[in-house]
């Protein structure tokens, strides 16, 4: 039971990536899938200990994430074994080139059963970073209840906490999200959210700015917002900086934003200045959408120059 | 609007089967699943007019299932898209060379809300057999109600029955199993059973010749008992018959129960007398554990003859 | 025997790809090909009344293609089984990113065979639209016989017919081409061509203004000229009107020409205006040059507006 | 434009095998196939010089056929490509664990367009066995003459030929076989085939010992009988000899006769007695079966002795 | 740095496993390969603290050692990253249905260079058992160096010592292995070896019993003699004990030995007597042979007694 | 023992591509790699006669090596097998869309055994050109003196040398290659190498034309600069002349370098002046990158006019 650099939770999903159309048929490739998970896994590439905690089912398909997140180095002394309620499933089909369609099975799995006591050890057992997003308080009653519990309890005791907005328009409206995610934003240091979503954390339909100041006036330290290919913004008392994007060959651009969020939390573990933090969350962003997966492409600490002056084609050897 | 040969009902599943442990991960395969729609392929694929009705999720999965039944020349005029409940699904892990394992994720799915009303006009197309399993009353109260509807309609209409017991004990324990089928049965001209299920029609734990006798005064004309690779007993009024398997390397049982039945309604279709129909049915299930797949490798009408008098290691070129 | 909403006809053929160099071996894949049931497709996603005529080998190949035709709801009633010939076949390599190489195993085949007979009685039971390509008079005598006689059946009869020049250079030169598809198109309400080969239904090397006039002296109503990813032209008697491609990556362009047919011909069925029906053809198109394969992309109707205003990398989720 | 070991000649397909049944679709492998090139390639794997000599089409799929015979050091030095004919095909599914089925697509292949001129120059630079089948002359007219000739031309040069009989149902009726096949034993000094098929060499239904009676009167040196699991019989004048079958476990039984003649053969040219010659024919059998593909798993010549005394499940580490 | 139930040491290769024969090309697989790992997932599946020492490889093929470790939940951290030596590599080719042969590219290895500093740490850290195979002391002088001091350091401890001879005639003759595994069983408790190495623990060619009665001589109080599909045979003071194998049908047998070792010391550390430790090793055995790879079909605990009384083609559901 | 067109020796290794991260696991394929024969497979494509002389490990993977240059029609029999050493292998990672990571476990291997009399029946044979690469003197001490025994030979017989620079900063550093090349540079006529590698055959850090005015005066008569996608600079005494890249969509860059020199080879052997080499050197370059693979997407003489005036997703049918 030590006390580790970033605590997250949520629901991890089996993923089940088809090559081609579902319809037709054809192979399914399983993954770990879940924004917490990826966030997680982009902490314990670089060095940091990082904890996930959650529901999981009691069968071969939670012994698959909880597989998955052991391989990646993540702990798992938290999480609790559901021996009633099924993994939580999606399916992802490459539509076309350009868009991805994502089916979501995950009404009454052991993920959304999350509580308030299947987190309260892994906060007790200590953590410099708790990291929550917006997919969470859409699971459930109990997981909503347990997001502002850990929210407020971390806040409470000083340790940073990270909200990432992510809004998931198939499980909730933008009205009942924002009705839920706009307090929530209080327990927070750092807010990540895209662009679309910033308003989801202030007034409805309010522009960036004004969202901004209300975050900073109520406690926000920092405020992350994502730009995809255009890189990002950061904003704090002392104004607003940009970041650019890596120009890398984008392949896959889920999990790019928990890569960045990965790595701008990385780059606060390390002491980084805002420049530095930023820095590494667009390099961590342009490793996940340069390859295949949420989070398979994220980064080894030995890596992490990789990317810099690449030339397309380039090969090491 | 056309009349049918036979008429089945059910759920229909999107089967994911892993080549290795699940919990390792790697490659999933999707195939069609279900008791009775892999009776609706067997006949279909022999040339019989075959309609199967249900509920279908209204997404990709939905329309994969659809696919596949379209594809096998299944009719499918008299199915319901389901707008608001997912896909039913089933894993399926090869455990080792003798044992399959099976996870369903059906709760609360399209298929599992099957109700009276989508039955109704498939019925009223008419159909000179139906067909039901044992599976769908253990799906939820509407499919229970539907099933005895479908099983009384039929009955009253003169129209032959064919029930195959098919206990799932993953969905109902044989107590509650045993209080649905009993009765149920009482409609049936035809009830398939495997030899340790065929209590589940008659007293808990009588014996064989003491359920068949029940079942003969209840009504019932023939009585099949499968044996598995020790072939089937078929009891009439006139007595028991017994037909050896036909002898194969089996590479995969699942399905072998639903094949067998195909084979005996084929028969029946074609007018062929009680051996004829016999050795159709384990001419099906010979098939079917011939070859990989619940249904794939069932036989067109002029294939039927094809595992007879054969060599292992022969080819026809 | 229903009426349809279109007939189509011609020779359906199993496609095997590679993905790699073919003379180097390793894995190919089935898939159905053929301009005309591609088309077929393309109306049956969107909930029209499909049908396809043509001879189909009687072996497991044949079977494949009628397996496919039925899964996409395609109509093959009047399917013709062939016992003699077989199937025919295309091997499809991708040479390198930006040039397929196709390579015909159909002479002699079933599909070529193709005659009147095969015909009469699909055209019996009844079709809105009649949809015939430049391949089938190209494949035998007979075959060109069969397209002649349908063309100017259904055009007596007052059915649209839809003509789509598609010429194939390993199947005839372009001399023997326009012989046969210049009077063809006498029969047509609609022409479609790409624009070299535009003047296979006109002058031989006549400008595209000087070929369109000509169609519609001699009644064509609308010629449609196909132009890549430059969108398409459509020559009415009230002039010419443009439309531009959707914005998409193409990933295989193959298929995007039926696509675009199958398109403008679902909006004819709708009623749409021309303007309407040119938006539907570029927006199949743009499904069909976006996803892999000939037609396994094409939408469904729930699915048009998908590529509207698209980001590359949107998840929907 | 060296002399080789043995001349072998015929036509070289292109076999596509499907994992599952055809008629499902599915991914199809290629492989090099033909009984004749199945022997060259046991005796070039042995290090005997083999050559083959045929027609190979002008495109990727001939290409495929030629890199496949060198790859495996049999010399194509006299192969020749044909401009105008497609690659010989043939698609082989397992229907059932036990029955695998061909279909071939072979009629007007470049294969089968062999003639006279085609093997000249091959059996001018020389070689000590020239092998042949009975499947070359049922592909055509001037395929039966090329065999004839060769026949002849090496029988009258001393050359050893032998010829193994390979009855192909689907290419010819046994009376037509058997009118060919029976004349042209008159030249071997090697006999080759399986024990139903022995009579295409003689008279029409006679027993085994009158046809082997006949064959060695008319000069044949030595009958070989191919009894599968039963291993095999050898008439010479000095009577019969058995040889088992070495107990492996079959998997694919494919190809067996053919390395079962390779193995004869390379015993012939190693100087081996009778004894010695049967027990490398049936080592090769064994190989053949024990491994996937039809001549994939045959025996480099340190490979040898690797079953003998083998127990199941063994590992070589 | 905790005390762990179970620790073991030796080289952690990649395996490399081809479908088909290696020299053809084609795909393979990944695995993790290695005696001593084997063994520390047998344990750590049924929930026992296992560890795992060694030197691994500083890139990414070591990296999917430690994944693979990791994801079964064997500790390792102990475990030297070497910056300078390549990972260990194995290829496995299934020759034959029957036969199965391994090549080694390990020479040089980051495992080979094993050496007493790897194992400080680790020892000190504390177990119950400490496992060891006779392959470690065959790698290096350092690696032979490092077993030795390892096994008198626990054995001085207290610490159950467990040797698996697992003789590899690859790396070393039987006279090395001999020399090096003779004094090292005096260090003791358990000796595992099948019937045909258990002389390289005792006097070259020495019977069954001799040998045994010299390794109880000297201390050791379990001798275990793995009989493959034969069962075991467990010698103590009070005499002999044989257990058969379960009756399944066997796929794979390698690292059912390590499963055998693995299933006996779970069954020491769960307290069972020798009865209970042999059916729990005989169980592992079974699960290894009745499923693909070295490793990947051993039983979770609730898993334990799948295999009782089962039937083949039996379907859990 | 027949003359050749072009002779080459070095070490070819078994490239083992991952489709995704090597550390995650996953399917590999196996690839032939190596400078040296992919020049060599490139000039037999075209039909010269093209020869590789080196060392093959004497197991399935040096089997696999001669099964794949024998295929391209690659003479091979002056190769000395290797009854000691493994084969070379190497790991090729995708790490990103736009860079590929390669890992050696060459140390040791047969190849780098390479020695004077390993190429001395090869080069009495007689070629008329001789290709070396500066990678082969980076193996050992043993291939350092054959490449320089070779060079220094062949220049003496009158026979055109190459050299490809091709520096491997894994195998050796700027300095220490620089001091190996630029002698061996002298015994060249024709010098290929990127912008990046040039003064490795001059002063360090010197400028292109400086490097280039010192080969020429040592009598090199062609340096040929490698842009990549900015084509090539040819240097002879009477200027400078640049070719441009043919405009592909690129996906492999890997083999690029070695089919442009293949290129410009086979248009000296054809006699073409330097626009026509440089013209042929650029279209392999084209063929290479537009393909996956190494040399499998390298051109047939048939085939070389393919990509000229080529439009993204042209088919040819």
């Amino acid at each position: 039971m030590t006390a580790v650099d970033l605590l997250t939770f949520g629901e991890a999903l089996v993923s089940l990536r088809s090559a081609g159309p579902l319809a037709t048929g054809g192979a399914l490739t399983m993954h770990l899938a879940g924004a917490e998970s990826n966030v997680a896994i982009g902490l314990a590439r670089l060095g940091h200990r990082a904890a996930w905690a959650g529901r999981v089912s009691d069968d071969e398909l939670g012994g698959y994430v909880l597989r998955q997140l052991r391989a990646e180095g993540v702990a798992v002394d938290h999480v609790t074994r559901d021996p009633q309620r099924p993994a939580g499933l999606m399916f992802l089909e490459r539509r076309t080139a350009d868009l991805t369609r994502v089916r979501y099975h995950r009404a009454g799995s052991a993920g959304s059963a999350l509580g308030v006591e299947d987190l309260r050890p892994a906060l007790a057992a200590g953590t410099r970073v708790l990291h929550l997003t917006g997919i969470t308080p859409a699971l459930s009653d109990s997981a909503r209840a347990a997001t502002r519990w850990a929210a407020e309890t971390a806040s409470r005791a000083g340790t940073l906490v990270c909200l990432d907005v992510n809004h998931r328009a198939k499980l909730w409206s933008r009205d009942d999200a924002g009705a839920v995610l706009t307090p929530l934003a209080g327990y927070a240091s750092v807010v990540v959210a895209s662009a679309d979503e910033l308003d989801l954390v202030g007034e409805p339909g309010a522009a960036e700015e004004t969202v901004v100041a209300g975050l900073l006036a109520r406690g926000v330290t920092t405020v992350l917002v994502k730009l995809g290919g255009d890189g990002a913004r950061a904003y704090t008392r002392e104004g607003v900086r940009h970041a650019a994007a890596l120009p890398v060959t984008a392949v896959d651009t889920v999990g790019a934003g928990d890569a960045f969020t990965a790595g701008y939390l990385s780059g606060h573990l390390d002491g980084l200045d805002l420049a530095g933090r930023l820095r590494r969350a667009v390099t961590l962003g342009a490793f996940a959408v340069a390859g295949d997966g949420d989070w398979e492409g994220l980064p080894r600490r030995d890596e992490l120059s990789l990317l810099d002056d690449l030339q397309p084609g380039s090969t090491l050897r």
